[in-house]
C-alpha cells in the first residue's frame, strides 16, 4: 500500500484561505462592534465604526481605479487615518506604503519615485515637506489631504481632496478583497537607510499575519488590551501592532506628539496596559516632571528594541510603574522577531546582572522558525560560548519577501537560505543571542576584531559624556584603529587623556581609541549615528 | 508601469517555512530548558526532557522505516506518552492517529485496518481491548507497551517491546524533519460515528499550528499556563491543546483518572490555571465531597463544550472558582473553533440572563476565517434574526483536509465551498450563533419543523428528569410526530401525563411530545445519545 494521505484530500475554499490580517478586524467589528477601537482627543470611535470607515477607505480608492499590487503612501503621524489605512488599503489589495516624515524631501521623492505611488496620503503636519517632494519626483499620485482636527499647528492643503471626504464618498459595505494569494504583498517599508538609497522592504499578509499573532503571545496579550501609540506606525507598520490589536479587540490610544506629560495622561485616563518604545521613550517616563508624571494603579507592559535598557533604566522604570521587555529585530523581520524571553528566577538577581541578563537579545518569537548565529562565510553555526562572534541569520514566515525592484540585494541578503541580518552577535550557552555589533562597523586591527559597541559601551561608562561613536581608521601598520567622537554633556569638559585613561579601566590596550574627537555627531532622521559620515571623517583626520 | 511587486520577490528558505506545531516544542526546550513540561503522579520532566524523549522516539521510529504518510496509531490515557506521541510522531513525517479506548474491539479494529496502522502503541489499561482489536483486523502493526508506572491495575503486556525500552533506543539529538509542506496531514482522528462506520477526519500541519495558537489567544494564556487534562487527548488531539501548551512553555499536568478528588488535588498543588471539559467534568467539580473539594486561591480557567452549560451549573462554577467558557466545534474543525466571547457588560445579567446568552456557540475564534449559518439547498445565509434556522458552516484554515480514503464524504461535506457541519442553528443580530439541533434530529411535523433541542430543552426543566431524547416518529397525517424518550432521577416517579403537562407551560402545542417513554437512554462510547436507535424504537412503536 502506498501512502494513503496523498489523494482526494486536497485543499479548496473550505479549508484554505489565505492568511491576512484583515480578517482580524472583522472579527472584533462583528464580535464586538461597541467596544472602543480608537481614542484620539475627545474622539473615540467603536470597532464597528473603525471597521466601516476602513470599508470605505478602501471603496473609494477602489473607486479611483486603485486595485492588485498599487501602492498607496501615506505621510502621517500616529493618528486614526494611519491605522484606518492599515486596513483599508490592502482590501483592495493594494500596497501600503508608510513613510517615515522625519526624512528629507528628496527622500520622500526618491521612495515615491522608486515605490511608483498612485496615491498620497498627507498629515497637514507634513504638507510642506510632501509639497516639495511632489515637486522633486516623477510620480503624480493622488494627494489625498489629512486635516486632523487635533493637530493646530502650520501647514496647508495641498491634495485634491481632504481625508473625511474621500472616506464620506465610500461605501461601508464595501466588499472588501482578501489577498489572492497570502505570499502577496500587503505593505512596503523603506529602511532607513545610513549608507546610499533607502530599499523597499516588501511584507507579505501571511508574515503580517503571523506577527501579529506573534506580539500577542509575546505581550501576553489577553481580551481587550489598551495600547498607547508612541512607535511611529511608519516603522514596519507599528511593529505590527497596527494588526496585532484587532485580535484582542483592543484600543488604540492615539497620540501625535509623544511627550512624557500626554504619556502619563493617556495612560492614566485610559488604563493602558502595553506600549512600545525606543530607549529615549523610556528616558521621558522616568525623567519626567512631577507636574506630568500620574501615579498608576496597575503595571503597565513597556517593550522597548534599538539599544539594550541600562540597569539604571531598567529600575527607575520598575518604580514608575513599567515592566519592560527587550525586542529585537530589523525592517526586513517586520520589526521584532526576537524576544529576551524572560525568565521568572532571574528576578532574584541583583539589578546589574539583571540588566546584564535583560541586555540580551533573546530568542525567537514563536512564529519565527529559527534563528541563529553563523559563520557569514562558511554558514556553520557558531560555538555558543558567549564569546564567538558571528553573523545573526533569521529563518521563517515573518521574513520580508525582499527588496523591492532590487534582486541582487535580496539575493545578497537570502544568501545561503538565510535572511542576513548585517548584525554581529554571539550565541550564550543558553541559546539566547547577543548582538554586539553592525558587521560594518566592527573595526580590524592587527588581525584582531574590535567590536565598537564594546568600546562605546565603556565609553557610555563615563558621566561625563552623553553620546559617542567609534569607528575605524585606516592604518598602513595597524590595518584600522579605533577613533572615538563625543559629545559631552552640557558643562561638562573632558580631555582626550581624561578618556583614554577612562577606557584603560574598561577595555584591552588594542581597543582603546587612538584618536579622541570631541564633536557634535551626525544622526538620521530617525536618531541613529551615521557611522559612514564618521568613518570619513576619521579617515580624513 | 505594472504591477512591481511580482518579480523577484518570491518564497525562498529563509522567507518561507512550513507551519508545524513541533516548532513550538522546540522553541521551547531550547529557551526554557528547565521548565517544568509534564506532571504526572510524582513525576515531572522539563522541557528539555520532554523534547529529548519526543526526538527520541521520533528516532526509534525512524529506524523501524516509519515516515510519511505512515500510520502511528495510539490507544492509551491521558499520560506523557501521549504527550510525546503529538511531537515524536509528526517528527518523523508519520502522522498521528489518537483511537478511543471506549471503542469497542470491532471498531477500533476497522480504524487500524482503515488507516493502515503500521505502529499500534497500547497503554497497559486497554491491552485486552487492543488484544481483541488486533485479533479481528488484517494491519499488523509493530506493537509496543505502554506500561505506566502510576498504573496499578489489571493488563498485559501484548508487544514487542515496551515504550521506556522503545525510546531508549532513540536518539534523543534526532534531526527531526519539518513537513515537506504544511498542507501535509499531522493526525487522524475518527469520528464517533453515531451512524455506520467511523469517518477518518485528517488534520493538516497549517491547522494544528494556527488551531493551537488561537486556543492560547481565546484562553488568554500568559506566559507559563498550567492545564489539566481532562478533555481525552484522543478527542481531536485533546483539542489541539497538546500543541497550545508548548507555545506559552506552560505545564501539562497528566491525569488517568477524572474524578472530582483527583482534580482538586492537582489543581490546587500545581496551580492549575485553565482546564477543559465536558458538562460531566463540571458536575464532578461543583457536586465534590467537601472530603474532595479543594478552596482555590485563583480563578480557574474552564472551558466547555458539547451542551450549552445550565445556569445553575454556572452559578455553581464560580462559587467553586472557575470561570466557564464555552466553545464549541467539531472533529472537522479541529475541536474548538468557535468560542462564545464574553462581553463585560454580561456579568450585570441576571444568572438566568447570562446562562441564556452564554448558552450560545458564539464567534469564529480568531484563526477561522469564516462562520455562516445558510440554507443547506441555496447556501443563502439565513437572517441574522435568532429565530431562522439554517447549517452552520465553517470556512477557513482550521477545516479538515477531508476524510480519509472516502472521496465522496469529503465531497458532501465540502459541497459549496463550505464545510458543512450537519448542525442546525440561528443567527443572532449580534452575529452570535447558537445551535438548535442536529440536521438529522429536526422534526418535521405537519410541516412546521420541530427543534428536538427545544423540546428537550423544556424536558430538562423538569426536575426529576435526568436525561432526555426528542425524535421523530414516522405519522400518516402529520409526516412526523415527537416521542420523548426519558430517563428519571433516582427515586422519581413520573406519568405521561405529568410529562406532557409540564411541556405544555413551555412549548407550543405541536412541538408537545405524542408519546412519552420511560427507559435507560442508548449512548455512544463517548456518552453521546444515540438518536438514531431511539429513532427505530420510535418506528417500532
Amino acid at each position: 500500500m502506498g501512502n494513503p494521505y496523498l489523494s482526494d484530500l486536497d485543499k479548496n475554499e473550505a479549508n484554505y484561505q489565505p492568511l491576512t490580517p484583515i480578517t482580524y478586524l472583522e472579527r472584533s467589528a462583528t464580535t464586538y462592534p461597541t467596544r472602543p477601537a480608537v481614542v484620539h482627543g475627545e474622539m473615540t470611535r467603536s470597532y464597528a465604526e473603525l471597521y466601516a470607515r476602513c470599508r470605505q477607505l478602501g471603496s473609494a480608492l477602489t473607486a479611483r481605479g486603485i486595485g492588485s499590487g498599487d501602492t498607496v503612501a501615506i505621510v502621517c503621524a500616529n493618528i486614526p487615518p494611519m491605522i484606518e489605512a492599515h486596513y483599508g488599503v490592502p482590501m483592495t489589495r493594494a500596497v501600503l506604503n508608510t513613510i517615515n516624515y522625519r526624512l528629507s524631501a528628496k527622500e520622500i521623492a526618491f521612495i515615491l519615485d522608486h515605490g511608483e505611488a498612485k496615491v498620497l496620503m498627507v498629515d497637514k503636519e507634513f504638507s510642506a515637506l510632501c509639497k516639495e517632494a511632489l515637486r522633486e519626483c516623477d510620480a503624480k499620485p493622488i494627494v489625498i489631504d489629512i486635516d486632523d482636527p487635533e493637530y493646530d499647528g502650520p501647514g496647508e492643503r495641498i491634495g485634491e481632496i481632504e481625508y473625511e471626504d474621500f472616506i464620506a464618498s465610500g461605501d461601508a459595505d464595501f466588499e472588501w478583497l482578501l489577498p489572492e494569494d497570502e505570499w502577496d504583498a500587503i505593505s512596503l517599508n523603506y529602511t532607513s537607510g545610513t549608507t546610499g538609497n533607502p530599499k523597499g522592504v516588501v511584507y507579505h499578509n501571511r508574515g503580517a499575519y503571523l506577527l501579529a499573532m506573534g506580539n500577542v503571545v509575546t505581550a501576553s496579550m489577553g481580551r481587550h488590551p489598551v495600547y498607547l501609540w508612541t512607535v511611529p506606525m511608519f516603522h514596519c507598520n507599528g511593529w505590527c501592532f497596527t494588526w496585532s490589536i484587532s485580535i484582542q479587540t483592543g484600543t488604540h490610544v492615539c497620540l501625535r506628539r509623544v511627550e512624557s506629560g500626554t504619556m502619563f495622561d493617556a495612560i492614566s485616563k485610559y488604563g493602558v496596559t502595553h506600549l512600545c518604545g525606543a530607549p529615549v521613550v523610556m528616558g521621558m517616563l522616568i525623567n519626567a516632571s512631577d507636574e506630568d508624571r500620574k501615579p498608576l494603579d496597575h503595571m503597565v507592559e513597556f517593550f522597548t528594541a534599538a539599544a539594550p535598557p541600562p540597569a539604571a533604566v531598567l529600575a527607575q522604570m520598575k518604580t514608575a510603574g513599567f515592566n519592560v521587555t527587550h525586542l529585537y529585530g530589523l525592517t526586513e523581520t517586520y520589526g521584532p522577531a526576537v524576544v529576551n524571553a524572560w525568565h521568572d528566577e532571574w528576578d532574584d538577581l541583583p539589578e546589574d546582572e539583571q540588566a546584564a541578563v535583560k541586555a540580551r537579545q533573546g530568542v525567537r518569537y514563536a512564529v519565527l522558525e529559527d534563528l541563529s548565529v553563523r559563520d557569514p562565510e562558511t554558514m556553520a553555526e557558531v560555538p555558543k560560548d558567549g564569546e564567538t562572534m558571528g553573523e545573526v541569520m533569521f529563518r521563517g514566515n515573518v521574513v520580508m519577501k525582499g527588496y523591492l525592484k532590487n534582486p541582487n540585494a535580496s539575493r545578497e541578503a537570502f544568501e545561503g537560505g538565510w535572511f542576513r541580518s548585517g548584525d554581529l552577535g554571539v550565541w550564550h550557552p543558553d541559546n539566547y543571542i547577543q548582538l554586539k555589533d553592525r558587521s560594518k562597523d566592527i573595526i580590524i586591527s592587527g588581525g584582531e576584531n574590535i567590536s565598537s559597541i564594546e568600546v562605546e559601551d565603556a565609553l557610555y561608562k563615563h558621566a561625563a559624556i552623553s553620546a559617542c561613536g567609534v569607528v575605524g581608521k585606516s592604518d598602513e601598520k595597524w590595518g584600522e584603529t579605533p577613533v572615538a567622537f563625543i559629545e559631552t554633556k552640557p558643562g561638562e569638559t573632558l580631555t582626550p587623556e581624561d578618556v583614554i585613561s577612562h577606557c584603560r579601566e574598561y577595555l584591552a590596550g588594542y581597543k582603546v581609541p587612538r584618536l579622541i574627537v570631541f564633536t557634535e555627531l551626525p544622526k538620521t532622521s530617525t536618531g541613529k549615528i551615521q557611522k559612514f559620515k564618521l568613518r570619513d571623517k576619521a579617515n580624513a583626520l
